[in-house]
């Protein structure tokens, strides 16, 4: 790293990538990058042309001399890599439709992370992480992996656990926006107050105090309630159980309320998926981004636009620059991260990677040890991490009925005939994609299984 | 015990009684009974008197001398006793009533020992088998507590963690059934298979061996499939989704349906619940109890009459004589029980009730040490377990939030207001048997919440 | 099996062969043997063909028809074998004198299955037992192993982590010995006693229990301190601290007065090593064995000699013949044995092996869950398994610091430059049974260390 | 604490007690006290006046305005203490010298923290600190409890497990001596080093990384060897084996080598305690204690002396002041300190304490999750860890068994006749500060019990 930084950011199509380079220019006095590589695959390459061309103007327009590569050869721009972001996504916004309207074309949750939808996301990324994985041992074994590719918990564990690959983080913008929503409600500042999350990827506790020592966990949590719009909220906007959560005396994440409030998530979901005028959020984010480059395409924006904020992962870049400066500038800061338990959830095995509250510095992330949880969410949790570990299985293996086992114990999936449907009709939905389950989407098509929502169906 | 043994059966009232006695005097040679205390409540005064006396009816047509006690006084029958069993149902069949219907009201499964019914089914049984123990280290210290009242793992779980009593097993027929059904299957007899048992009460999993050693757990499940008949069904018949099964090499227990195809349970609880001319289960066993106690009543019955096999319970009497029986004379037969883990499940605490394979002899239960399930039968087993050990805390408590955790966390109840709905419904439903929750239930009177299911809301 | 057992008997030339033959004899109606082999190997030759033609007396003299083939081709022997016993010393009895002369002339423990010497016992033994098992997965892959040689748990362990053989047994005379000498001394017969013994080899504790389900270490205990003959003792005979024991309520096994009482052990040894009239152990079994057989030699001898039963190990043989035959017959004979632990012992992890109360029948060894042990022992116990596990490591990559490791964490070595010292003689005396430290010993003899002890160096 | 913050040492005239004056004013802008109260008992009211007076004159050479207390009234003193340091010690330096002689005197390591002497340390301590947290529960309930009395982590977690009090910390000078010293060893400051421990108090282990997170471990390791000046040594300087430390690429604290190299620092002890010119540590310290005090009445002296730096625990006080005013200003400063567990080291239960990395701040401690040691070093803490809490429980029940068993696992001692005579002598020599084992001690002196090292048993 003595001549500067190299970055490898793989999706670097991402209509992202302007936030994650404004990220890296605010901070190039403490991390000083060279070069800039942005991957992409040949059905990304319009995108990014637009956006690649649109991240060397804001980097022309700022005071330092830094080369954004655009390329479609992988191997390539990892080449001596010091740090690898990741957020790419196997069949585009397209796939994320079929994951959404698939389940709810059945009356599930149909969700990017959560679901049925999440564990299909799994089965189509695990394995080119895996793949990326192993250029990165060839071609940059020094490197860090920054992982905001989502279900990013199990993306991060099957690198750790499949691809014999330590030097990773997963990255998610759900703490930021608690950290950012949060300490206003009872008069303080983030500095003010000390916070630690515990649990997995989009399924985490938080407990906050004051810098007395003082839980101020259940103020928040009363402030919430009575105060509408402090809500952590990007998700749609359905409180959880006032009396459940000063029970519990932990903040769940934004999104436990798919587990904490199905029903009305779901219901929620099916109205706007039973709207055509709505559509399912990847139909809104596709016309979002859709828009978003259209902006990008003009030759005199030279920062990130206003317009990106209003997209639902927003702070997602800006955590990722922090991670690596932190990383390289030994910075110590609290940063929540998807890493090696090591012990810090003590109820889940320590060679398994956990989402918590961690010290990011030179050494990578130091996990802060939470304690065990109460009884329900130690369960919870418990279920939870079992089911993911049974996706990565599955996912490496193409094998079926694990496929099913993880569907079965789902929190969000009601089991029985109608699961297995949805589970046979995403595995036709992404036959592209999941070529480990080929002889099954055979057998399938063959006995004549087909998509029943018109819009999924006649997606590519 | 040396004038012989002193049996008290709390529940005496119940329609079982007659199995129990069968039990006995088959038994008579190695379990040699001096007398037998029925005890029950005033509500079952009448029931306690006809089964009671017949009870007698068939000692005295048997060889062996043996007085039948009936009392409502429960401290005067457990004086010295030196085996107590228990098969109360506070609230009676009405209370199971409403545990079904009050669920299926709104969609959700509604079962005796599952799902919301489960929930308060312990609710109303955990203080008064705690009283009981009360009662027993005064009058009877050196008895053993065999429980099968149901939800039994719940119950026996709480005996030992807030009665601090060890000497309890805890029974369930539904292993008796698999062993039963299954070994013809493969042209076997019981005697010449190995059972290993593990898990939670209807909540586990079995595997067998043959006695070459060879595991034979995947031939059978094979013959299931190929021979309808074969499927261990004493609930609604429908078969766990074979490439699953055959996945997992496990063969899950009969209650595992409403977890493994909860759909097609549901579907089938509710086309009962909307036919007045079936009505749900308890309301069926309701119709058969009274045709029961009519043939008690016959001066001239002095056996077990068939009609008791037809009642769902069958063999859950004989396993607890044998049970008995093998604790007095050092049988060391092999049982499955509910009992302290100490390790047997390693997936589980140690010091939790599990239901495994046991021998069963003078020490009371050796549980045989499973090993480590599969990762999704490991995280659901484990959710399983804390969600049991919230509701107990609940049933001791009274603590409404606690309650409300149980309910979100459980597998069968889809999280929400319509959840919470339901959990409010049946406090009030059940207010007469939750004094724990008096305030509780006097706040949702206030707030005007009543029972929607007309046929639950006029039960006493 | 159809055509009766056939047992190969690896270490087929020991002195205990006499009684594994007249174990076999008295069970016949139960196990029906059709041919045993004994293997031995060229060192062994002589002793195979006195004890083998004795072996084959013993069987023309008793009704049945069972040829004893004596072979050094241990794979011709093992081809179909249904069952394969390790009775093997590799170095015989010379390595033993070793194990115990280098360690006590440095004023250390020198024992053969516990501190240095037993360490390198495991040294010696693991690399040859994984053989067998290589060939056993070739020549008879449904075979069980039931092994006798010492370090039998570490043996054990090694076969199934390093062997990955799950097949196996490890047996001891230990437990037995006590089951055999403690009812007495409260007036009972073993039937009138439930024994639950928990631990590892040669480091277990055990608690039992009357019909009544009572207590009755602690009584157990009181009687063997007012009873000195009552002592469990076919190791030097000294009392465990009376109030220690009590206070554990738990029995130690014989074994464990290395560890309870290290300096009166230490000094009972170095009296016996340092008159050279008494000589080590080793050197007292080495003339016993002479005279056995000399014994075996007579031509009109076909059954065990009375003195056989003064050698140490009596009772290891027909443990093993019961134990076999339990597994043939499914008898579900309680028997303490070294399993894979599953759970029965939760202090250690499930997939390492322990020895504990089993039931043996057709499916091996169905282990009893023991539960959590008191602090103390717990600790003691864990320290044993790790340093073990170090041991096992070391054996098998011939690793010296991990040898180190081992040593130093053993309760029995005093940590330092005495027992780095006693290390290294201890590799250069066994040079010709360790290939696995060939490097480290060649520097080691290039630094000029030779043995001290001149009995010790003049063995080959 | 808005008028500034009162700080309370308990064992105020204590020889430190300058060095935490000298940490205390450097310190004052972050830590803006208000007043000191040095407490002590009547036995140490002189020294208390010497160090105290003096105390005061420092803060007077100031340019702070903070009085500084003295008093033999602890709960006058704890009244709404902001901190309250522990540094007492029960019987004095006499109490020291007797740990130190009596083992010795029967060949066994002397020791103030560790060994037989460790535990008696412990056995005089944990009651009078479970006094002061009652106390401070009524007087101060919001303090925080910084102890560095030894046996730090037996006193801390006796606090946290009988006191059930959490708002403590223990502190240690060993990890700042090897983070002071190990940088420089290959040519680093310590901020150019990523340190990680893990372990219990006086048994711990390190890993080191540099900034681009390469592993420095092994570099050090093997600089130390190189340099002989190098080793971090306050204990007496005797190197780990090179290849025993590489293997385990951990370095061991300077207290670890009464365990890897437990005959030299035996041997080196017992050549100090045979030459009466020299005499133990104790005897030591006493002297020079004496000097320090003569200097301390110098009413010139108004900063720390020279000569206390020389005293073994030197950085201990200045470790104090920094945890303290990294709680007051939440400076998140990474400090090694005994903790609840809560995973960190997650081959020890969770609710037990350990020592630590931790960053500490207004919330305490948060450890950092280490994960799971290697095998050798896994057993040995986790019997070290049950032999401390077996101690504890002896120290709160007086169960002289339990001291027995204590003595029989603890590595340091060899088991038997002359462990045991050694636990008796230190009871009857500390009979004065053993209320909880009285019993015991009058039927020890009844039976003629006395102590045999002259020196010790002259001692009051």
């Amino acid at each position: 790293m003595t001549k500067g930084v190299k970055i490898v950011t793989i999706g670097g199509g991402s209509s992202y990538t302007p936030e994650l380079m404004e990220g890296f220019i605010k901070r190039y006095d403490e991390l000083p990058i060279r070069e800039i590589w942005l991957v992409d695959i040949e059905d990304g390459k319009e995108k990014l042309e637009t956006v690649g061309t649109m991240a060397q103007r804001m980097w022309d327009a700022s005071p330092y001399d830094v080369k954004v590569h655009l390329t479609l050869d992988r191997r390539e721009a990892l080449k001596d890599a010091d740090f690898v972001t990741t957020q790419f996504r196997v069949g585009l916004l397209d796939a994320r439709i079929k994951d959404e309207r698939i389940p709810l074309s059945y009356g599930m949750v149909g969700q990017e992370t959560n679901g049925a939808g999440g564990i299909f996301k799994a089965f189509r990324t695990i394995p080119v992480i895996l793949d990326i994985v192993e250029d990165m041992k060839e071609l940059c074994p020094n490197a860090w992996l920054i992982n905001f590719t989502n279900p990013a918990g199990m993306v991060t564990d099957a690198v750790v656990r499949y691809g014999k690959w330590d030097k990773v983080l997963g990255l998610c913008n759900v703490p930021v926006g608690a950290m950012m929503a949060e300490p206003e409600l009872i008069g303080k500042t983030l500095d003010e107050l000390v916070y630690s999350f515990a649990g997995i990827n989009h399924f985490h506790w938080h407990r906050v105090r004051d810098l007395q020592g003082n839980d101020v966990t259940g103020e928040i949590i009363e402030k919430m309630y009575s105060n509408d719009s402090g809500i952590p909220a990007n998700i749609h906007d359905i409180p959880f159980f006032l009396d459940q959560v000063k029970q519990m005396n932990m903040i769940p994440c934004g999104y436990h309320r798919y587990y904490y409030r199905t029903e009305e998530m779901l219901n929620h979901m099916l109205e706007e998926y039973n709207d055509p005028a709505v559509g399912t959020r990847a139909q809104q984010v596709k016309q979002t981004e859709a828009e978003l480059f259209e902006l990008y395409k003009d030759p005199n924006l030279d920062h990130k636009p206003e317009q990106l904020s209003k997209r639902g992962g927003a702070h997602y870049s800006d955590a990722a620059c922090e991670t690596i400066a932190s990383i390289y500038a030994n910075k110590n800061t609290h940063i929540v991260v998807s890493t090696k338990n090591n012990g810090a959830v003590p109820d889940l095995p320590a060679d398994t990677v956990v989402e918590v509250s961690a010290y990011i510095g030179a050494a990578g992330a130091r996990p802060i040890a939470f304690g065990e949880l109460p009884a329900a969410e130690k369960g919870w949790l418990q279920v939870m991490k079992n089911m993911e570990q049974v996706v990565e299985e599955a996912a490496v293996t193409g094998n079926y009925a694990l496929a099913l086992q993880a569907f079965t114990i789902n929190p969000l999936i009601p089991s029985g005939e109608t699961a297995k449907r949805v589970l046979d009709e995403l595995l036709i939905a992404h036959k592209k994609y999941l070529p480990q389950f080929a002889d099954k989407i055979a057998e399938l098509e063959a006995a004549g299984v087909t998509v029943k929502d018109d819009i999924a169906r006649e997606l590519a």
